[in-house]
C-alpha cells in the first residue's frame, strides 16, 4: 500500500506514515492539501517550517501512456504563496515501484551545516555527507551521484542556485538518458530544498514492485484506448514528436504575440533563426535526436537531444518558452546560444522563464546590450560564483533583477515572471497568468488552445470577452485535475477533442484503485485543489489586488495588432474557480 | 488663502487650485487622503500614476513652537502600500510664507530625460536642467543650488539612491545652518521624486507673507502657554536639548531592548562606545555644537553638530536610531565610522534605519565581516557608482539585501527595516511595527514611552498584554492627529504629560483658522488619517497577514529577558484604529 514517508532534515531521521486523511489524493491534490494543512502560510519559505512535497499522481507506476510526471509543493520562495511545480524525469516511477506516494522534507539544519544526500530505497533511509558537491553544477553532480549510486536510480537534484537560496532556483530530475534536463522550475522549490541543505535525492527501486491494479485487465483495455486517442490527435500525435514545443516560435510570432524587447512588440523581425525548424534543421545536420521522452511510458515524446556545432550533446528539454525568453524577449536570435543558455540554466537549477525574463531585465536597465548573446552568457555564468553581487541579483529572478536595475516595466504576476505568450494578444491565458494561484504561469490553464491553436474551442484571442475568462476558467479546473493524475498536461490538447477521454482516464482511475471514479468527478477534483490554493494563499495575505497584470499591459499597446489589457480586477475574480 | 500647487513633470506645466474637499486637512492628513483619492493602489510606485505629495501642517508658518515639520506622502516603492515621511527643514515656513498648502509633482518623464531643479516663487513655478547635478551627493548639490539660488531659499532634493530609484530612498531637506541633513527618510519617497526626474526643489519665499490669523492675539496667547509646556518637560526642556536622541542608547542598553547583531541579543557588550554621552564628550573636546534645532522655531533642539577627529564639521541630526543600526546592530562600536555612515546616508539620500538593517544583512550574510566598521562604510559607498551591483542591491534597503545574500532572519514589516528597539523587550513599539500602515516604524506609535520612559503612562514592557495593544493603539491615533498639525512628534512626551496640552493645540488651531477645534476633536483627526490609511493598503492588496512581525522574533528568546514575541495576528487587530 502507497505510504507517505517524512524525513526530518535536521534530526536526520525517517518515518513512514498511512495516507489517513490524504487518502484518494494524488500528484497537485496531495501537494496543495498538505501544504494547506501543514505548513503555516505565514512562514518563512526558506525557515524550518515550511515542507517541501513530493507527490506521484494517482495513475504513477501504471502501464498508462505519460503518467510519469511528479508534482512539488510547498510555499514558494518566490511569491510567497502556494506552489506547485510538476516535472517529468525518472522519480515518479521509481517512488511508485518503492510505494511512495509521497515524500516530505521537513524541518531545517543550521545554515552552515555540510549539505547532504539523501538516498531511499525498499529498506529506508540514508543520509550521506554531500560537501563535495557544493557548488556543482547539476551535469557534474549527477554524473557522480550515478556513479556512486548506481545508473538505474532516479535522482532530484538542486544546483549552485538552490545551494544559495536564490529565489527562482529550480529543482531538476535525470531524464531517461541520465542527464538532469527536467525540471520544476517555477517559484523557487530548488531554494527550499537548499535551506534543508539537501543536495540531491537518490531513488533506488531495486527489490519494489509497487502496488499493483485492482482490475488490471480493465486497466490495460482503459489504457489502450488511452494510447490510441494520443496517438491519433495531430498535436500529440505528430505536432509535439515532430517539432517540441518549438514549433510555436513560428505560430505564435504569426498570431502577434511573441512578446519581443521585454513585450514591446508581439513579432520579431529576427524570428528565423530561433524557430522550431530551425532546431530541427540542426539536429538533422548535427546528430541530434527529435522525439524523446522526459520520463519512460511518454508517447508524445516532445523531447530531444540538441547538439552544438560539433556535433556534441548540449542540452535537452528544450521548450520553446526557453527559447523565445533568451531570444525574441532578449532580442537573440541564435538558436544555439539560447541552447547553450538553456544548459546553463538546467546546470545551475534555475528557472529558464524567470531567468529569460532577467536577462531582458538586465539589457533594459543597461547592465549589458540588447541582443548581446555572448553577455547574456556570460552575466548567468556568474551565478556559478555564490559570492558574485550580479550573480545573486540575476539568480533571484526577474521582480528582483528588475527592482535591482530600476527598470519600470517588469512582467510579473505575484512576483513570477511572465511566459511566451503576450497577454494583450491572447487574451485567454493573460486572464490565467493574472488569477491563477500560482503566479504568472501559462501552463496553469493554457487558453493558447483556444485563442490560437483552436484546439478544444475557438475563442477570440484579441477580445476582451468572457469567452475568454471561462476558457481560462474552464482550463484552470481542467489542468488542477489532470495534475492531480501524473498525467503529463499535454494529455490535454487530445483530451479536449476526443470526447471519451475523460471517461478513459476515470477508468483507468477506477481499474487502479478498484472504487467507481466517474467523467463527472473530475471537475470536482480541479475544483478542490484551486479551493485549497486559494484558501493558502488568501491566509498568506493575497487578495484580488494580487489577481491582474503590471500596469503597463493597460498602458501600452501591442503591435501589430494595437490591442491593450482591458480586464478590470473585478471582472477577473470570475475565472477563479 | 492657502492653495494647492500641482506640477506636472512630464509636460513642465503647473496649476494652482483652491483646496476644495481637502479644506481643514494638513499635513499628514492631506497626504494621506491625497494619495487615497487620487493613486490608483496598484499602481506602479515608480511609474507615472504615483504622486508625490508635500503638505504642512496646519500651524505650519505660525509662531507656535516646533511646528514647522513637512509631510510627504505617495505609495511607497519599498511597501508597496501608503507612505507619509515627515521632516525638519526650511520647507514647510517657505510654503506657508508661499500660501502653499500642498505641492504635488504628478506625472513623469521618460526615464531618460535629463534631471531638473524645480524653482517655486510667489510668481509661480520654473523647471531648469539639472543634468550637471547628476549623480551628485546632497552635500555638494545642495551648497551649489544655494548658491545659484540664494542662501535664503529653502531646499528638498535627492541623492544618486533616488536618481535611481533605491527602493530606501530618502528626500534630504536642508536645515538652518544650511546643510542637508533633514529628510523624509523612510520608505523610499526619493524614488518616487526621482522616477519624475526631480533633482530638487527650490523654494524661495521673497515677497511671500503667508497667511496671518483669523485671532492674533488668541494665538498668541495659547501660544505661550505652549512654549512653556515643552519648556517645562524634562524630555522636551531637559533630556532632548543635552544630548539629542542618543541619550536613548543608554537608556535601551539598560532596558535589555538594544538590538544588537541583527537582533540577536537586547544589549551590546562595546556599548560604551556609542553613547549619547560619548558624543556630547566628543562635541565638546573637539567644538561641535549642542541643541540644534532642525527647523526654525524648534524649542526642543536635539540636534546638533558634530565634528570629526580633526574639528570639522561631518554631520547633524545625528540620531539614536542611526547610532544603533550602524553601531551595535553591526557589532560596530566606533561612533566616528557610524557618524561617517551617517552622513553618507545623508549624501546619498538614503534612510538610515533601512540602511543600517542593510550592512547588518550584508554581515549576517558574509558579505562584510561583522563589526568592521571600514568595511560598512566602503560598502555605503559602492552606492555612489550607479553601476555597481552590491550597490544596487544596498541602495534597495533591508528586505531587498537580505534576500540576496540568503540571509534568513530579515528583520522588516512590510519590507520596511525594523528600528531600534527590540520588540520582545519593547512590546508596545513592537504592536506599533506589526500594525501601523507605514510598515516598521517606531515613530508611528512610540510605546517606548509608556514601556521605558514611563512617560504618559506605565505599561510592563515584556509582557504580552493588552495593555500594550492599547498603548499602541492610542499612540498610533495621537501621532496620527499630531503629524497633521505640521508640530514635531516630540513634543507627544509634554502633551503625554501635561493635562491642558490638547486644549492649548486646539486653541491655536482655532485662533489660526476662526474655527472651533477641541480637544476632543484630536482623536477623530488621528482615526480619520489612519482609516484612510488602511483603505489604501487594503486597495493596495494588505490583509492582517502582513500586519505581523517576522517569524524569528516569535521562535527565538532575547537575552537579557529571555522574552518572546507573542501576539496573534488577531491580537494585534485590536491595535489598528
Amino acid at each position: 500500500m502507497a505510504r507517505i514517508l517524512r524525513i526530518n532534515t535536521r534530526q536526520k531521521t525517517y518515518s513512514y506514515e498511512e495516507l489517513g486523511d490524504y487518502a484518494g489524493l494524488g500528484g497537485r491534490a496531495l501537494t496543495s492539501r498538505m501544504v494547506l494543512k501543514e505548513v503555516p502560510p505565514t512562514c518563512n519559505p526558506i525557515g524550518p517550517d515550511n515542507k517541501l512535497v513530493m507527490a506521484t499522481g494517482l495513475l504513477a507506476g501504471t502501464i498508462a501512456a505519460n503518467s510519469g510526471r511528479i508534482s512539488l509543493g510547498a510555499k514558494s520562495p518566490l511569491t510567497g504563496g502556494i506552489k506547485e511545480s510538476n516535472s517529468g524525469g525518472m522519480v515518479a516511477l521509481k517512488m511508485a515501484r518503492l510505494d511512495l506516494l509521497a515524500v516530505v522534507l521537513e524541518d531545517k539544519p543550521a545554515k552552515d551545516e555540510p549539505l547532504c544526500t539523501i538516498k531511499i530505497t525498499k529498506d529506508g533511509v540514508s543520509f550521506e555527507d554531500a560537501s563535495d558537491l557544493e557548488g556543482v553544477g547539476t551535469y557534474a553532480a549527477s554524473e557522480k551521484l550515478l556513479q556512486e549510486y548506481g545508473k538505474k536510480t532516479g535522482l532530484m537534484l538542486i544546483g549552485p542556485a538552490g545551494e544559495t537560496c536564490r529565489l527562482v532556483a529550480s529543482i531538476q530530475f535525470t531524464d531517461p538518458r541520465r542527464h538532469p534536463t527536467r525540471a520544476a522550475g517555477r517559484g523557487g522549490l530548488g531554494a527550499v530544498m537548499g535551506s534543508k541543505r539537501v543536495k540531491a535525492i537518490v531513488f533506488d527501486d531495486k527489490g519494489g514492485s509497487g502496488s499493483g491494479y485492482a482490475d488490471k485487465e480493465a486497466f490495460r483495455e482503459a489504457s489502450r484506448r488511452w494510447a490510441q486517442i494520443l496517438r491519433e490527435h495531430p498535436v500529440t500525435g505528430q505536432g509535439l514528436p515532430g517539432f517540441g514545443t518549438a514549433i510555436l516560435v513560428n505560430i505564435i510570432n504569426e498570431a502577434g504575440a511573441l512578446p519581443t524587447k521585454n513585450f514591446r512588440e508581439g513579432r520579431f523581425q529576427n524570428v528565423a533563426g530561433i524557430t522550431g525548424e530551425k532546431m530541427v534543421e540542426f539536429m538533422k545536420e548535427r546528430g541530434g535526436r527529435v522525439k524523446e521522452g522526459c520520463h519512460p511510458g511518454c508517447m508524445i515524446q516532445c523531447s530531444q537531444a540538441y547538439h552544438d556545432k560539433d556535433g556534441d550533446y548540449l542540452t535537452s528539454g528544450f521548450e520553446y518558452e526557453t527559447i523565445w525568453a533568451f531570444g525574441s524577449n532578449s532580442m537573440i536570435d541564435d538558436i544555439d546560444a539560447i541552447a547553450q543558455m538553456d544548459r546553463l540554466c538546467d546546470d545551475l537549477g534555475l528557472d529558464t522563464i524567470d531567468m529569460g525574463n532577467a536577462i531582458a531585465m538586465a539589457m533594459d536597465g543597461g547592465v549589458i546590450p540588447w541582443g548581446d548573446a555572448q553577455a547574456a552568457i556570460d552575466l548567468l555564468k556568474r551565478i556559478y560564483d555564490k559570492d558574485d553581487p550580479l550573480g545573486k541579483i540575476m539568480g533571484n529572478g526577474t521582480a528582483f533583477a528588475g527592482e535591482a536595475f530600476g527598470v519600470e516595466r517588469i512582467p510579473v504576476v505575484k512576483r513570477q515572471a511572465l511566459p511566451a505568450y503576450d497577454p494583450r494578444s491572447v487574451k485567454g491565458v493573460g486572464v490565467t497568468y493574472a488569477t491563477t494561484p500560482m503566479g504568472a504561469d501559462h501552463t496553469a490553464g493554457y487558453a493558447v488552445c483556444q485563442n490560437i491553436l483552436k484546439v478544444g474551442g475557438d475563442v477570440d484571442p484579441l477580445e476582451t470577452s468572457d469567452a475568454n475568462i471561462e476558457a481560462s476558467r474552464n482550463l484552470q479546473i481542467a489542468t488542477a485535475a489532470v495534475d492531480a493524475t501524473g498525467l503529463c498536461l499535454f494529455v490535454a490538447f487530445a483530451v479536449l477533442d476526443t470526447e471519451d477521454s475523460l471517461d478513459v482516464i476515470a477508468k483507468m482511475i477506477s481499474a487502479k484503485y478498484g472504487i467507481d471514479f466517474k467523467a463527472s468527478d473530475v471537475a470536482p477534483v480541479g475544483i478542490g485543489i484551486l479551493k485549497d490554493e486559494y484558501a493558502f494563499n488568501e491566509a498568506a495575505g493575497f487578495t484580488k489586488a494580487h489577481d491582474q497584470l503590471p500596469e503597463f499591459f493597460s498602458k501600452e499597446t501591442l503591435a501589430p495588432h494595437h490591442t491593450r489589457w482591458e480586464y478590470s480586477t473585478e471582472e477577473l475574480q470570475q475565472a477563479k474557480a
